[in-house]
């Protein structure tokens, strides 16, 4: 089942009834194309609870978790609590909350240990290849200087894609890899998938959509379509 | 008005039913001590909707809040989710999550827009006097290495304390000042309202506690009367 | 005495014989205009040594060290080292290697004790006056957003330099007070100075500059000019 | 030829005339065992320039280079100074200066680039075989929880060395592996070759030793013993 995995980040739009809205109708798109689409939303930690009281056929991450366990961790948020909330997995890593490699390591034997999915950002093939090593559940490759371009990088730059999926799966034949940065349009997932890719990770192009909605049910409508 | 504030961080009892309950069993005692205490709760940031929600008489707080505004920023805790969330003021700076100076200013600049209360966590007098020039709501003079010890500042140090009253109010009239690490009984927050202090900010003493409620109501009542 | 400092980053010029060159440069500068400019070089930490050999006339300081005392910190810059290498000051907290406050007033009682003298960076006059609480020796008033632009701060916004002077000065008199961001020309210093700072801080006009000598002379002249 | 590297660290010793001393004593060393041990010597950043100039046997990196090219960097150290003082390598992520893995791989692409060879730290097998994808020279795998013990990583956690060998030796067949942790006498560098790597990473044992030269030659003396 291919990926459209939607990052929340900490837009206008990300927080309160406008992020539980757009969970909502992602969740109607999950459940029409259930089977096809593996929908996955990542709100900010304040909004777990919330986003993942309202949705049925999508899974809830949390955009990030501090590399901690339980204690006197003050304004620390541990996979525990992430966890407790609603989420079923954690991303860590996007270019914008880089993590140590140390970190990297210790959040995803807690994540494993915990039950919850791992998806890790890599900014080069040579990040992801050393990230596949570690066994997360995903990885999404997302050059940083196309992230909210709206400029796709399966357009920009093909080649750090296909690099990245020839890297990785001689090292990891198993982990789900994504294609993310600047994907706007349902031609633009098409192009990931084709390059090789498990799927997107998308922000911007939904969150700051006039009708996030349309966006997000196009790049659904055209996973299906590359796919079957 | 003298205040309890109760920090979750980020212990097991921190998060889910159990933060829940602690908030409810301390919302009472704020009903109890209404006009006499006033209750701050800090629930990690995943907690904030679940305990806001379930409080009536108590104020809730962000531990932390990352000094950015609403855009792309992946995995960060702004001020105004917290808000949205429930919360009336933010916490910074704590010991376990200290942040830069330009930051302490950023945020506290950006909390005052948004009509959020401000307290600041500093480690000696002299950082609390600078601090207090940036004129948050409140601060809270806690020295590291008592933190989560049991030993009381007031007791182990109370230069620092009258230090940092003595220092801060050459700068500051107004900012509520509340004495933190190792706060552990009702005698020891008597102490910190004698040495000129206008509170408490407690963590472990509660959190840890077999009987939370036990624990904050003793205090409650030892700032009853040691102030009336 | 007025200051003319110059911060030589990391750019190209800023290490091995090109910034021995600048610095022997500067160094004559010094001497010529002994009495009415005190030249402050901050080569980075691997040129402190050769730095503080080539000259005579000019104080060396460190453009950063880490919050650390002597021990297991690999990797760390301690106030210790820069000392024995040559320098007798330090400057911390600039916009592009921001510390912490606790860490501001870790360096500057370490370096108290140490009899190093201390520069500390602000971006506002709000974080000045903070910064000023805790007694450096110096403070520089830099709008990050000017940095390097050429734009000088004395012109963009003059009252940034003016409001961080009174903010100041209500607090300090004593510390020495430097403009910095932009400082391109004589003329920039000479409103450095107009605005009631004691002197400039400089980075890119001097290490960028074709004839770095001739820079370093047209802004001793300019302070010569506007203070005598 | 096996490698014997001291991590000066921050050490009382590790700067001015005593730094100087026990690298020209370790450099007599490296003399009297040429062709058998190669001794690599990491001074902080401030002594690169007194110890490269000291030694003609041993090969000196650097403790730590940021992630940054040269530009606008204050209070940063770039690969390119530390080579232009005299450094021939540069070691990174060591437990105590942690960076995050996409710094890791920026910094060893650009060692590559200008000639320099890289040393890399690891914490646990796992994160060794992560970095070795990245193909550094050489790695070090290092348990934090026994750097500074004096208990070696070789005789309390013997599984992690051989794990780490197995792992790494996967996915890379060249990378030169180090044992570092605890190391303090003639035998724990024996049986760090033994468990199959091909060297060791000490820094307490020889730093804070009262006769240094006399624990680097033991050290020596055991490297030729074990491996001839």
């Amino acid at each position: 089942m291919y990926v459209l995995a939607i990052n929340f980040k900490t837009y206008k739009t990300s927080y309160g009834s406008r992020a539980v809205s757009i969970a909502r109708e992602a969740d109607l798109i999950a459940k029409e194309y259930g089977g096809l689409v593996r929908m996955i939303l990542l709100p900010p930690a304040t909004e777990i609870v919330r986003v993942a009281n309202a949705v049925s056929y999508s899974s809830v991450f949390a955009q990030h978790v501090d590399p901690v366990d339980e204690g006197a961790y003050t304004g620390h948020i541990t996979a525990e609590m992430v966890k407790e909330a609603g989420a079923v997995g954690v991303m860590i890593n996007h270019s914008e909350r880089r993590v140590r490699l140390d970190e990297i390591s210790f959040i995803l034997g807690k994540a494993r240990k915990l039950g919850l999915e791992t998806l890790v950002c890599a900014d080069t093939p040579e990040v992801a290849a050393a990230v596949s090593v570690l066994n997360p559940s995903m990885l999404a490759i997302e050059p940083p200087e196309l992230i909210g371009t709206g400029i796709p990088v399966s357009k920009a730059k093909p080649e750090v894609v296909t690099g990245t999926v020839s890297k990785v799966r001689e090292l990891n034949k198993e982990v789900t890899i994504l294609t993310g940065a600047g994907i706007t349009t349902g031609d633009d997932v098409a192009a990931a998938i084709r390059l090789g890719t498990q799927g997107v990770l998308v922000a911007s192009a939904v969150m700051k959509a006039q009708d996030p909605a349309k966006v997000i049910k196009e790049m659904a409508e055209s996973i299906t379509k590359t796919t079957t």
